[in-house]
């Protein structure tokens, strides 16, 4: 029988997903701008045998807070995505490339390109992550004075995606006859140009590349708010999320499986792969060490920048870290509900300042499972068969450590319990992650109208 | 001594630079999607110690005339350049990278991400051939109905230029402290925003990635009109240029090398590059077999197209091929010399249909030089030490064949007469090519403040 598959991707930001990864000893300090760390990454990865590895993204440079708290924080210069992910394709076989690249502010013929480019440099190991970008810092380098409103976003991007897949779609597959003794290259005849003008784009196409191995690249989602999900269920073929308990994630699950249907899509051609920030430890007490190893590297004044919008207008600094908050505020009316779970445990749990940051700053609203091989297994397997997952984004908290250690250690559990593959079943990413290749939409065209 | 050295660049388009490479049994057949032949390119011009490998680029897919002239070029689905020489920096050590793209069509935040993050990953290998785009079908992809004025974009063209360096000086090279002990990553004040406001631009910054290793990557400049030159003049530090004698090439290059000094810049401070397009054989009579070999592969309704925009509303297809036109129109007024020179020859030298189209086809305007190792060196020392020439951007008719033929059989040669490198000097581009590393201009003015 064939047994269902973990899919796993390797969440591989700089040096890690931890606050303070850069300062601790097992990460690569300056990982953001270093190509031979990148590539020793992605080479784990592959041994590893993840379907892919992936980088989130923001076009600009974002920091709230003081110079004091700026200065300590490791995540201000590192790669673009596109040309980091070409560079590691040269020196890899198997794994999958995701990058981020955002609907707001990117050009959709330019990024169609880079993306189709970078299909055909990595034979078949593409993927798009589309994200319509929120994150402040960035409007303004683009000429804005702010980011368009989120329904305008998300609508945008929707016809982005559209527009994106129909320059892909400009040469048929079968265009290409490349025959030196008739000295016929390809038929015109299969070559489509788009002409798109819709509300928020106008674009005439066709696109001087041809179809790429995947077809396009994989498409991929990583918001959660509804036009997230509903732009996901109507394009994306993976969804990155984030949830800490299991019953989030099943709700998670089955709604945005359950939206699929009335875009003519079946569920599997979705995959759902939550984060999960493994901290893996021979015994439970070794792995307990190393998180609280990490999470003591956290600066105060970087941990109190984290509780500083929960407090308007108070100077934290002042406060004792080893004692609890001196007043818990009410929750700001309209704010997300992370403020509402932060302050609640500060007032249910009395907890001290630094407990507070290190809770709020470590995990930063990820979740972190910390313990022995078979644990982190067990806790994957349960997701996992319970409807909540497809297979996780795993994300490291130290660079290269924390990858190495959930290489060599969780990934021959998975394979012991039959959850994960022991050799990559194909050649593309699609063909790792079991989605279709999928059709031109102009030969669909043709065969219908024939 | 320290002898004057030539500087070397591989213009490696595709399969090749002439118009029927594609059908030669020397050329790769999918070349402008087979990454594994740019790597063996990219690599066989490493072996030969070139500086740089170049191509071209137009964001569009560009064609005027037949399909059925149509569905015989070779130069119709290309990889984008920045991705492909991502990939090939992982690959390579030493070889740098230029990679066009476009001021008119690109956005500046983008593209100074992506030739930084290029600089970054390739260990200092990076240039930028700044162009502001004239072809046809490409204005379309971007939403416009024609291209801006050639003033308008050149005026343009600088602007961005100078945000684009503004954005690779947000971060002083000292900005990094990286310490773990005292966790400060970096100095808040050696970071800064750029906030333009200009005439076409609008660009806030600062720039997510710190300085790259050549500080930031080369300039360089292509064309060869007045306000190219003059854009050249005020910011690239490398001109590729297309010329025939030896008296055209030295007056471009006095002309450009006169306008620096209003700009406070130096002679050296600009290579001037011509194109030369080698075709080699061990014998002058090879060499010439070889070329003929190549213009009899030009299908006569590919040859014929070349012609057809100098007997404008005629059909070509019913003339005879080897009879010389049945006449010769006068040259329209305002056209460029071009049509001057090809009616020219047309009438004085009574050359037959197919002689003509060879001609205008086979070199595309570009300085085809046909015969032994001896014979190119000659011509190449001619240019380099009479004023023509810093170095050459040589033009491989076929590829991979002929840039083997230029390595294995003209190198050797130009390192015998001492014209050439026999091991790289340093290892970014601009120590290879004797460019000094640019100061930051946040810094200079640091410090001309203090």
């Amino acid at each position: 029988m064939s047994q269902r598959k973990l899919r796993l991707g390797a969440f591989i930001m700089a040096t890690g997903h931890h606050i303070a990864a850069w300062r601790h000893p097992g990460g690569q300090i300056d990982a953001g701008t270093n190509i031979d760390h990148y590539i020793a990454l992605a080479q784990t990865a592959e041994r590893g045998l993840f379907d892919q590895v992936f980088v989130a993204d923001t076009p600009g440079l974002r920091f709230e807070g003081s110079d004091e708290a700026f200065s300590r924080q490791g995540r201000v210069s590192y790669f673009e995505p596109v040309t980091l992910w070409a560079a590691l394709s040269a020196v890899t076989k198997h794994i999958g490339f995701v990058a981020t690249a955002s609907t707001t502010y990117e050009d959709p013929f330019l990024l169609a390109r880079k993306f189709a480019s970078l299909d055909h440099i990595s034979k078949g190991r593409a993927a798009w992550n589309v994200v319509t970008t929120s994150a402040e810092n960035v409007y303004g380098n683009f000429g804005q004075d702010k980011h368009p409103e989120p329904e305008v976003r998300y609508e945008k991007a929707q016809e982005f995606v559209d527009v994106v897949k129909g320059l892909w779609d400009s040469f048929e597959d079968d265009a290409f006859a490349r025959d030196p003794a008739s000295g016929v290259y390809f038929d015109p005849a299969k070559l489509h140009p788009l002409n798109h003008v819709g509300k928020h784009l106008k674009v005439a196409g066709p696109l001087n590349l041809e179809r790429s191995p995947q077809g396009y690249p994989v498409i991929v989602q990583a918001g959660s708010s509804e036009p997230g999900k509903e732009l996901a269920a109507a394009t994306a073929e993976a969804i990155f999320t984030a949830w800490t308990s299991l019953a989030e994630a099943q709700a998670f699950y089955s709604d945005v499986k359950g939206r699929l249907a009335k875009y003519g899509r079946r569920p599997e051609q979705l995959l759902v792969l939550p984060g999960i920030s493994p901290v893996v430890g021979r015994t439970q007490a070794e792995a307990e060490a190393k998180w609280a190893e990490l999470q003591k590297l956290i600066h105060p004044s970087v941990g109190l920048n984290t509780l500083e919008p929960f407090w308007p207008g108070e100077d934290l600094s002042k406060w004792d870290l080893d004692a609890p908050p001196p007043y818990i505020p009410q929750p700001p009316l309209g704010r997300n509900s992370r403020a509402h779970v932060v302050l609640e445990l500060a007032r249910r749990d009395k907890l001290t300042v630094r407990q507070l940051y290190e809770y709020l700053a470590g995990a930063r609203g990820h979740w972190v499972v910390v313990g022995t091989p078979e644990h982190i297994a067990d806790q994957m397997q349960s997701w996992f068969e319970n409807g909540a997952a497809d297979g996780f984004n795993v994300m490291p908290p130290v660079l290269p450590e924390s990858l190495d250690d959930f290489v060599d250690l969780v990934i021959p559990e998975l394979q012991r319990r039959g959850l994960f593959r022991t050799a990559y079943e194909g050649t593309t990413l699609r063909e790792n992650l079991g989605l279709e290749r999928p059709a031109n939409q102009f030969s669909v065209q043709a065969r219908k109208a024939a």
